[in-house]
């Protein structure tokens, strides 16, 4: 086939990557020229430019490009493209999005690649980033199954873990794993950093391993990203911040009044359920 | 030296691989006497014991049980040892450790070897556990120097990071790094498990990936343990966990208000501070 990425960031590039190792072609847009050169001399696309009229003619558009950009840059392509042409996103949320794009073109199909690294930008794009890891598409009622099976006909050999559901379930599931963790963890950082003692506070930071380290992670990650995370999944990531609310009311409370044994029991619900989610 | 370890789990265990190989003679005692077959068997001592009078003529000795055992430990090990004797421990917790002892043993110095694994037991000892990581001492004004240094003199060549701090100091310091985060990331597991759409549960089931098994890690640990951070350092848990709830508090005010740009720059705050305890 002949694919077009929009937005040659870590995901755009690595979907470039393995698509093109699959024998498609690719065709790139980024605003930046020197993204495009980079996509180019990296084997990402075929060919790439800053105008989106290079998508003309291809058959399937992967809009690569952070979420609050996904609404305008469909309803740029749409002048350029033809009605057959699939397009799917790869944004973190869903029922916002889909809200938007389905009602001006038909054969749009919602996606969430859940693969990332630390790192952003064209430079790390991988070979084979999505190997093994979910991807959700989120078809609605009035999607075409042909769109759908276009889009699962790309990504099926680069072996991503093929999911559907609606894209409310989508943003509901991953405020849960993925958005929550973020504000929990920032939370904990922000915390840490509230010590007055300065002498305590080095202390922490000197005697600090893998315990902080892998629960402060998200939290000190990409600030634009957990923004995004609030702003487009707003209602979910509070309602789940509600409930982690009480949670955390309720373990202190066990604390307060030295319930150790339900404390024991409560920790020994969470040891045993952990292990479901990987 | 002649050195007694009481206690010969993953801690005990480990600290007997590394003294021998120093050249050290490590006597050990556990209520078990499967645990002292399996400590000789596995090189962690050279002798081992249930009766604390192994420990009659030993240069020093490591108080290696869990926390709650730790006072009665001392208590039955008096009888049998002589007062130039110098007793530690490896307790998570030190200012009532310390409060305790301090009184009943004028050569005890108070420690806490920053180092563990998911694993426990003598089946789980390792050689070099403790190299590169801290290991913080909790001399008080009385403890005799002499004492610190000949637990220091056991412990340079096993290549930990020497600290030394209040009792109070440390158990602040922990709190921070690693009590609350147990109790963040329990309370996290267990909001998660409180949604009660099975079908987006499961959901977030499959979707779960490495962001969702950092922030957990800690709170599907060992449910003892984390009873015992509670319990011994239930008043600064608590303080740390009251910090923290303002803190989320403050996070999830953010996001009602839609106050974008400073959530944007209380994640870029985070993101940069979290370097500094790594």
């Amino acid at each position: 086939m002949k694919v077009g990425i929009v937005g040659l960031g870590l995901i755009g590039g690595s979907l470039g990557l393995d698509l093109r190792s699959q024998g498609h072609t690719v065709l790139g847009v980024s605003r930046k020229a020197r993204t495009c050169e980079l996509a180019i001399a990296r084997g990402a696309v075929d060919e790439a430019d800053s105008d989106l009229a290079l998508m003309a003619d291809v058959d399937a558009i992967f809009v690569c490009t952070p979420i609050v950009h996904i609404l305008t840059t469909v309803q740029q392509l749409i002048p350029h493209i033809s009605l057959d042409t699939v397009v799917t996103d790869v944004g973190s949320v869903k029922a916002s999005i889909v809200k938007d794009l389905s009602p001006i073109w038909k054969n749009f199909v919602g996606g969430h690649p859940m693969a990332g690294t630390a790192e952003s930008g064209i430079e790390a794009a991988l070979h084979g980033l999505f190997a093994g890891n979910p991807y959700v598409l989120t078809p609605t009622d009035v999607t075409p199954k042909s769109a759908v099976e276009r889009i699962e006909t790309l990504l099926r050999p680069l072996q991503v873990k093929l999911f559907h559901c609606q894209p409310e379930e989508h943003d509901r599931a991953v405020a849960w794993i993925s958005h929550l963790p973020v504000m929990t963890s920032a939370s904990l950082i922000s915390a840490c950093l509230s010590e007055s003692d300065q002498a305590v506070l080095n202390l922490a930071k000197m005697l600090a391993s893998s315990g902080f380290r892998d629960t402060s992670r998200v939290g000190g990650g990409n600030p634009e990203l957990g923004v995004m995370m609030a702003r487009f999944n707003k209602s979910e990531v509070l309602r789940s911040l509600s409930v982690y609310r009480d949670r955390l009311d309720q373990i202190t409370q066990l604390i307060e009044q030295e319930k150790w044994e339900e404390l024991q029991a409560e920790l020994e619900k969470t040891q045993a359920a952990r292990s479901d989610f990987l």
